[in-house]
């Protein structure tokens, strides 16, 4: 395997424990050559339903970003009716003390995983999916042969999102990316609006992460640079809050000066002291499908890998408007 | 038991179950006699260290405040240093679908459990207290005979914030009450402040719950009543942002109108967006000396009863000024 990924093995090795020191690049060809070649499982064996635990490990990826608070009801409501529980572990609260969500949660005992959103333990799911059954809600990684995955129509979202501030009158749109195959979903759908409106050339891409932090460096530098964009489309509602505090700081208003749209509909763009327009990416039906996906795939381990794929709804509040003339 | 409570055995079945249809004062009635007659464990068996699971369940609250998200790391870190591991469940997406957190935990084989924040799953705790150690956390409910409490100091905290905002100027003040023992003593520290600062007659007090909705609520109740406070503490963060939204709906400028002040210094308060003055309850700290409390109960469950104060500070930011004189 280490072979087919052009890659030592000992760099494998770094990989699947996790290891900070290996560059997305390398990482990035170690995990798929893993999931094309290394780790395909043998059709896992089925539990005899007396001995399940009839609990699921669920995997948050960062608590202090309430987008999936939705989804997580809808995993529940699906769990129940299958006569399941959910379990969390927050993967950023157990990785500051040098721990494994997926493993701690795989070490009680559980039936299955459900992991939620970007994953920081890509390694460690990839390395459990061989013997457990494992679906992805709000992510596409890591690529599992025997794994659902259930995720809302990310580029259509963006461009929808794109298309509203191209219809208001913005000319000079920005995207603040996000990481990860979601990540370039959104972007490309950003792009397809921009492209199919005709300002491609005006259009700017900067870094944005999913963080408030990212957010408010990346806006700063797209706020500060020539010719200054109007309409800013962010990766996920919490970037767009930070975006918001940089155009604050600089003394840009929103919306009237600034459009800013967030991406996934939390609680934090409902407030209404913020009230972001955003994308409501369909989380609660995510986690029902994601849900009902792990049921069946625990009575019969060996089903296909499937896909589905949930609409989105643009949802217009305060931080959009025409631009200034 | 239940003729000492003053009502029936149904009743008390009923608040048992924890069912809805009971009303506030009978059911802390009810709950008071349990903790004091009813469930009072004889010194609970200790399980030997080889049968035990090495994993602790953590109840929280709801997710959608990110209240509890430093005192969860304090938690994961002593419970780890303890050679534990945190399992989490949230009541609200529990009770959604009509399950208990605590069962789903206490099922799970847990060897403890840490009450992170007000319950609503008050007679689980004390139903399962009386077999299994638990440790409160930011809470001091619902009573228990053998278990620890570890909270900051509301009554300071509350009275530090309530200082803070007679020492810019202000004379008429309000504070948006909360529910529960935290509720009453972060009340008790407001009025401790109003009375040491003279202003008892000018002071206000409402019901502003723990929520973004309630605190809008209670905000627009004090803001259009005659004569306007100038200044708000409310009971948490997120209601305090509730005030935030009800000032701006109504046009009154915070902070040159209006002061705000939270409590909990949570991400939402750092949000530079909202950058709003909070109390910051040491959250780490108090996670962290639960997690040594849940550990040594662990090893010994009949300890005592003990209960750790840790202190508070006021984290001054955007939303607190000087009256308009």
């Amino acid at each position: 395997m280490a072979a087919a990924a052009g890659v030592s093995k000992s760099l494998v090795s770094l990989v699947l424990q996790g290891s900070a020191q290996v560059g997305e690049a390398r990482r990035r060809a170690v995990l798929d050559a893993v999931a094309d070649l290394g780790y395909r499982p043998t059709r896992p064996a089925q539990v005899a339903p007396a001995l399940r635990s009839r609990t699921v490990g669920v995997v948050l990826n960062d608590l202090r970003n309430p987008w999936f608070v939705d989804l997580l009801e809808g995993l529940t409501t699906a769990l129940d009716g299958g006569g399941s529980t959910p379990l969390l572990s927050d993967s950023l609260t157990m990785q500051r003390v040098g721990r494994s969500s997926v493993r701690a949660l795989v070490d009680c005992g559980v039936d299955g995983l459900v992991v939620v959103g970007t994953t920081s333990e890509e390694a460690a799911v990839l390395a459990v999916a061989a013997d457990l059954p494992v679906v992805l809600a709000g992510t596409t990684e890591p690529r599992l042969p025997l794994g659902d995955v259930v995720v809302n129509d990310d580029v259509a979202g963006a461009r929808s999102a794109t298309e509203h501030l191209i219809e208001l009158g913005h000319r000079r749109l920005a995207h603040l990316r996000g990481p990860g195959d979601i990540g370039a979903l959104r972007l490309q759908g950003f792009r397809e609006a921009v492209d199919h409106g005709g300002l491609t050339a005006g259009h700017r891409v900067d870094a944005g992460g999913r963080t408030e932090e990212s957010g408010y460096a990346g806006a700063r530098r797209l706020l500060t640079g020539s010719p200054r964009p109007t309409a800013i489309l962010a990766f996920n509602d919490i970037a767009a809050v930070g975006a918001m505090s940089a155009a604050a700081d600089l003394g840009i208003a929103v919306p009237e000066e600034l459009s800013v749209v967030g991406y996934d509909d939390t609680s934090l763009a409902q407030i209404r002291h913020l009230s972001l327009t955003s994308v409501d990416n369909g989380n609660f039906a995510v986690g029902a499908q994601a849900g009902r996906f792990l049921v069946e795939r625990i009575a019969d381990p060996s089903l296909p890998a499937r896909r589905f794929i949930v609409p989105t709804r643009l949802v217009v509040r305060g931080t959009t408007a025409s631009p200034r003339t």
